[in-house]
């Protein structure tokens, strides 16, 4: 049996967003179900819905920045109880049994993640799975976190997506203190790169090639702003970063970037799925200079984030919407006119 | 005092290598003089010779892969004595006080490393340093290599650059047994990248585009051949390479081999100085996935190699020549035509 819910969604890659029904599974014995409160507004969420990256399955109902209150759990829950304040970001399943999973990594499942929308749904044969852009969700224990009490939760929504795929890398590659980390570009992804690299206690340069976001960065919590179209202001930073997170949600010139970096010092996309420019192999050879890749963040760090960010009080720059105005938002987050994250306030919806 | 001494060398970018007269400074107390008796061809002295990378300053006198006798040393220096059997690579002198020096990785020298040819020469004001093409050198003895007893001296000549170059990488990113290790390209510094990587127990795997290589790769320690034009083949290898040494020599296509890597995998780009295509950005973030640089290997992990191929009787698969032959041998490194490098009996010379 399945339930019948409201949600937003659209039927093909041309639709505007609208409202429709989908089905949710029953509460399951290692289920959660939660009323939805808030979504964040994920760029991926408009690659989707407008299938930008092939392989969208009509109707995508977007959505994976979910903030919700408990409304049942399954007799195999432990965890989590009527009432509290979850979150479900990107994946609401994996095998749990391959090595990427038993390392805490369910993002690169061996089987296959199963993400928040636009998956194939394993419980409700036939179906893709139907993302947050509606009231309610039904999802395994395993992918359900614990939200701090002290966080705004509209402000806490875009955490799932945006703050996990910062977080990751600042922690796998372990920025501490004292470090100097570029975080280039300032949307949705860099603004909560910079808030983490302050609370870390590094030295925060914001990498930007508009001058009108060195104010706003600098509020922020970045410690200086570097204009990268000033060559002059690139040349003096040459050569002295120990970490970069590269935000650019586009294909772009790496080799910039590249020449800011110290020996050994690491740059890390986490935007970028598309081609890159050429860059110099030199630019790397010189220095043994390295250049990642990062994608969201496994479960356990997930949490780790959350909690981290209760600690030192940490949620998204949001301006929060009503489900009428989400063509408009998608419009606006294509043009990059948003400081920093739509969220979804999901009462609108009921 | 500088004392005139027989070399090799050009003396414009269109000029064949001729013999001509240098000059060498006299023994200082921390210097090493050595005979030199062979020296490598390596493909960075055609570059220079041929002004290929800018910057050459005529004339040009090769050679940074050499393997000589010692003749005299200094009141300072204590590890070496006349007759030992020494080697010089591709750095004669670094400011030995910098972060980097002081990290033994005076390749990277905040003041910049003294390359053994081209770069200015703090001894004799006013000319550039001249490599091994010549009957003999003076050295720092900070620069100074020691060659295990058992090596064929002029087979470990090419350890002294094609080897540390492929070395360090697999050191450095600590390559191991069982690791599942792709090397691509088989020239100078693949041969080395395959040997290194056997006696280190990993299991190697030759990429290459070049079918008739198949047996030669598998004669110097590959396990198994993947060639890379074969896609059914690379798509059996997806996801599953622990670390990839890459030793194109010129721009290339890096998508497909950055998809051969595991999760947190890294390949590691030592020859390619020049530009990249473009890869995809996605490559990398599905897998956090890393692609580096490397730069031949500081004097302590030089040594370290040394010793190594001593432990394991690992030595470089030459072509002698006379050094008469030089050009003819220029021509034929460029058109990949040696198994796999030509060093230069400098016997020859005299």
């Amino acid at each position: 049996m399945a339930t019948s819910t409201k949600a937003y969604g659209v039927q093909n890659e041309k639709d505007n967003l609208k409202p429709m029904d989908i089905k949710r599974r029953e509460v399951g014995d290692d289920d959660v179900k939660l009323d939805i409160t808030y979504c964040g507004v994920c760029h991926s969420d408009i690659h989707t819905a407008r299938n930008e990256w092939g392989g969208s399955k009509y109707p995508v109902v977007p959505g994976h920045e979910i903030i919700g209150h408990v409304t049942a759990v399954g007799k195999n829950v432990k965890n989590f109880k009527e009432g509290d304040v979850v979150g479900v970001g990107c994946m609401v399943d994996s095998c749990q049994e391959c090595a990427q999973c038993k390392n805490d990594l369910e993002q690169f499942c061996e089987k296959g993640a199963t993400f928040t929308y636009n998956s194939e749904d394993k419980h409700l044969k036939g179906q893709q799975t139907f993302g947050g852009y509606s009231t309610s969700v039904v999802v395994d224990k395993e992918f359900v976190l614990n939200i701090p009490k002290n966080l705004d939760e509209a402000g806490a929504a875009p955490l799932l997506c945006a703050g996990i795929t910062t977080w990751s890398p600042l922690s796998h590659w372990k920025v501490k203190k004292g470090d100097k980390v570029g975080v280039i570009g300032l949307g949705g992804l860099g603004h909560m790169g910079v808030k983490f690299a302050h609370a870390l206690g590094a030295n925060v340069v914001m990498i930007t090639t508009s001058p009108s976001k060195a104010e706003d960065a600098k509020k922020l919590g970045a410690h200086e702003v570097l204009i990268s179209k000033n060559e002059e202001e690139v040349a003096k930073h040459q050569g002295t970063f120990d970490f970069i997170l590269n935000t650019i949600p586009v294909g772009h010139k790496m080799d910039p970037y590249i020449g800011l970096l110290k020996v050994d010092a690491t740059m890390v996309l986490v935007g970028a799925v598309e081609p890159l420019e050429p860059f110099h192999g030199g630019g790397i050879i010189m220095g043994r200079k390295r250049i990642a890749g990062s994608l969201i963040g496994g479960i356990k760090e997930t949490q780790e984030m959350l909690d981290f960010c209760g600690k030192h009080n940490i949620v998204s720059d949001i301006e929060l919407i009503d489900i009428k105005d989400i063509n408009t938002a998608y419009d606006r987050v294509v043009k990059a006119d948003v400081k920093y994250r739509f969220v979804i306030d999901m009462a609108s919806l009921k």
